[in-house]
């Protein structure tokens, strides 16, 4: 049930006075439910809530762990339809996708759940002692992952299930054992409230400590702002826009004790089609990358919002083909009249560059929210010139990019700024041919596609969603796949500790029978 | 050869104008030679070449990247007499710290050899593609870490060896496959002209790029505030002061593009010890404590600055014998004419509190720039309501807080601002009385030691050296061991990439028989 309050911990709280509601982008009218935003005195019970709670929730094993994840997984679903029906009220999306991504959401969550109920995942190292090294005697010393406090999400406009409330984020915090505050995302706090639900209920039915969990409603940025200010807070995750992802960080930066704030941002993910791929199979490239580019109406992060080819016959047949398939889609509703309102915008704004030609461009009449996309093209030596074209117009919008010659395109490629993503279309015969070109793209990119498309993100070990600034903040690190548990975790060393007192993951036993690093080898044997 | 002239890649250069010497502080004289402060110009210079390096360099096989290594450590070595008297020279240590710094570098860059030729470190992962998954096939996605970009290490004034021009900074971003470029610490710029000497000829004799490394000499802030302003360089480690940390930090966080800045930092490094322990060894642990306070005249990073106990008859016996052997020890010299005048401010700052209590100083003539060692103690309320008393004096110089009981004590280490070290003096049997201290402690800290001293950092695989801010300015990362070279790293991800065109550490083949994982599970097979 959406009550419109916040969690703060597990009680339901409403003190505030600012209230909103959610929109429905496909009926063009407001839902019904009304959220109160969290006040000063919430926020800081919450973060205080979950400062304690981090106490014992530190503490508690990777098998507990493990349940609560996935009690929140079977609570997610118990929820059933009231869930699908309240997420496609507040973003337009079909149901297949709704139900799509809370399989996604269930799968994080249970993955999650796998990495830390096996709990290998601290990466134990033991280096034992050697009492007659000379000159000086060596220490027993032992070093493990530990979690680092609490930490703030902030929800996803774009996905209202697999990166909000209990997505990617949450599950690898919640995992690491750090607490997690939720700053809810406006246009879908239904949906979150519903989650955070979930997640109470998950945490009380699993015997975690309160404060383990909070969920705050926010209409504006004064949450989120204070949130990370706040001492207590000891790292912040983040997936949305350049300027807010950069706000925030600004603002981890310049507080007394900094903190790691890892946002994932803006990318127009490029994709360089080489000329004989474009000659032998421009047509049916054309035809893949029209479904690309409109695939969820543009509102994915890797969305192609850029490619790049060398000037040809070839190319421009591809370029018209591109223009007439992606046309041909019907248009979609978009998440919120905001986001439309936001890509018209700054579909205006690039279109009215100089040397910027529209290629194909849905002209029929649409309803409100929906998106009307956009094919159009530039020569490399304007691109290069101009920055603004540069610039991710989030939306089924796409520039193709005219480059004189190989060395054009290696320059325009050198100058683009860091993407979540690059693909490379190639055929096999001309692949080698290209080497300095694609470790060119390899710097700008966290992660290179071979003759594929950038959407569609893998849940994986190897997957890397996160690539050099603006792409995101810290490229060290991945956004999504349980590697991402590394953002909520510091090493830790232990020298000559008590057996006894040592965490199970580096006493003598490996009584968790994990495999660790003993002597620089790796073993699930016992010492 | 010292010549005095900045390292621009290869080529020697003093276009500059401002110059300086070092100072030997045992002659309290300058020393002969006169270095030239690099320019504008030169620094620009430098970071072009490092970047252009860098396209090389990253493709650089780990072997070659050994062999480099493994090549500086051998040209350390044969610089023989002259840098150690250089050492000497510049920093008023003695000749058996000089040699055995000299080791630990050596070892250091020996360490990394070994970690990039055995290749393991990359942390390979293979997700092997699944073409009739339903509802949609999965791609083949490979992942490793690659080099970040071009790397600026500050030398460290107390490690003119180990964490300077050839220390852990520059071994650890060399193995990774980054260029470097190494402002040198003005106070031993001989030092580090010879070894950056040494690295030279390392990187002619194993044909790395010109460009690999520079080293840049500079007296002021300047031209540290250039190198880590300008856009091309990618990651900053340091190690020194809060204050200077911090500054760069700030400078770091201010750029278009963030960059990661690793600062190793200030440390008070809290030792306690519980009654018991107090009560039936306190006499030993007060020899003990008198030797580790002025080991290396206190200019360690882990030096034991602030001691705390509960009061007792016992406390009060151990805070007299450590002040009675702590003053028994010969004062040595300190690094600097400004470090010694850093040494008497601050410790002269902090007796001036109300409620410190001196029980024990050196009071005997000594030369100049010998530090004079004091004990001090104050009460834990006292200790509490001052921050003053919580700030580092970086010297021969220890505080005793008398706690006024268990709770007292418990509330003063939670208080404790982040730190590298916490040490616990207790008996067994009065630990398992203590568990809720020792998980306070754990939280402040990122090394905790058990019936030891903070001094003397092991370098080996399961080290953390870094802690909570201000420690470091980034505790997910260690600034000593092997693991260190993380910080200059990031994951990178291949989807459906040709195998002929994957690195050789992704290759169907695993042509370099690392360890790999592989659909989840760890092996050195192929696939």
């Amino acid at each position: 049930m959406i009550t419109g309050k916040n969690y703060i911990g597990n009680r339901l709280s409403s003190k505030g006075t600012i209230t909103y509601k959610t929109f429905h982008p496909e009926l063009n009218q407001e839902n019904e439910y009304v959220f109160t935003e969290a006040t000063q005195e919430e926020i800081n019970t919450a973060v205080d809530l979950a400062s304690e709670a981090f106490q014992e929730f530190k503490q508690v094993s990777g098998k507990k762990k493990a349940a609560f994840l996935n009690v929140i997984a079977d609570e997610i679903l118990t929820l059933e339809d009231e869930l699908i029906q309240t997420y496609c009220s507040e973003t337009g999306l079909p149901e297949g996708r709704a139900m799509g991504e809370r399989g996604r959401t269930v799968f994080q969550l249970r993955s999650f759940a796998e990495l830390v109920a096996e709990g290998s995942w601290v990466e134990a190292s033991i280096d034992t002692a050697i009492p007659d090294r000379a000159p000086l005697p060596k220490s027993d010393i032992r070093k493990m992952n530990v979690p680092i406090g609490p930490v703030v999400v902030f929800g996803a406009s774009n996905f209202p299930l697999a990166y909000s409330t209990a997505g990617g984020d949450t599950a690898a915090a919640l995992a690491a054992g750090c607490p997690v505050i939720v700053k809810s995302h406006p246009m879908h706090a239904g949906t979150g409230a519903l989650v955070a639900s979930a997640i109470i209920k998950a945490a009380e039915k699993t015997g975690m400590p309160n404060g383990v969990f909070s969920n705050l409603n926010s209409s504006g940025i004064e949450v989120g702002q204070q949130l990370v200010s706040h001492p207590k807070v000891k790292a912040v995750g983040f997936t949305g826009s350049i300027r807010g992802g950069r706000a925030l960080l600004d603002l981890a930066a310049k507080r007394e004790e900094p903190i790691p704030v890892f946002a994932e941002m803006g990318s127009v993910n490029p994709v360089v089609i080489l000329p004989e791929a474009l000659e032998t199979r421009g047509a049916v490239l054309a035809e893949t990358y029209a479904k690309s580019i409109t695939l969820g109406t543009g509102q994915f992060c890797t969305n192609p919002g850029l490619i790049l080819g060398i000037k040809s016959e070839a190319l421009t047949n591809f370029i018209e083909k591109l223009a007439v398939e992606t046309v041909k889609i019907n248009p979609s509703c978009m998440l919120h009249p905001n986001i439309v309102g936001a890509y018209e915008t700054n579909k205006k704004k690039l279109l009215a560059e100089t040397g910027i030609e529209v290629v194909g461009a849905y002209k029929e009449a649409v309803k409100n929210n929906y998106a009307t996309q956009v094919v159009a093209t530039v020569s490399g030596s304007t691109f290069l010139k101009n920055p603004t074209l540069h610039q991710e117009v989030f939306g089924p919008f796409s520039l193709v990019v005219q480059c004189e010659d190989k060395a054009a395109l290696e320059k325009i490629i050198a100058a683009l700024e860091g993407q979540l993503t690059g693909t490379i279309i190639a055929n096999d015969s001309e692949i080698g041919t290209y080497n300095s070109l694609i470790t060119t793209l390899q710097d700008r990119v966290g992660r290179i596609i071979f003759n594929g498309v950038p959407t569609g993100v893998e849940v994986c070990p190897s997957m890397v969603h996160g690539g050099p600034y603006p792409a995101s903040t810290d490229n060290r690190f991945t956004a999504v796949g349980v590697n991402s548990i590394k953002r909520w975790v510091r090493p830790f060393s232990y020298q000559d500790f008590p057996n006894a007192l040592l965490p199970e993951e580096l006493q003598n036993e490996n009584p968790l029978h994990i495999a660790r690093l003993l002597n620089n080898t790796m073993t699930r044997d016992k010492i």
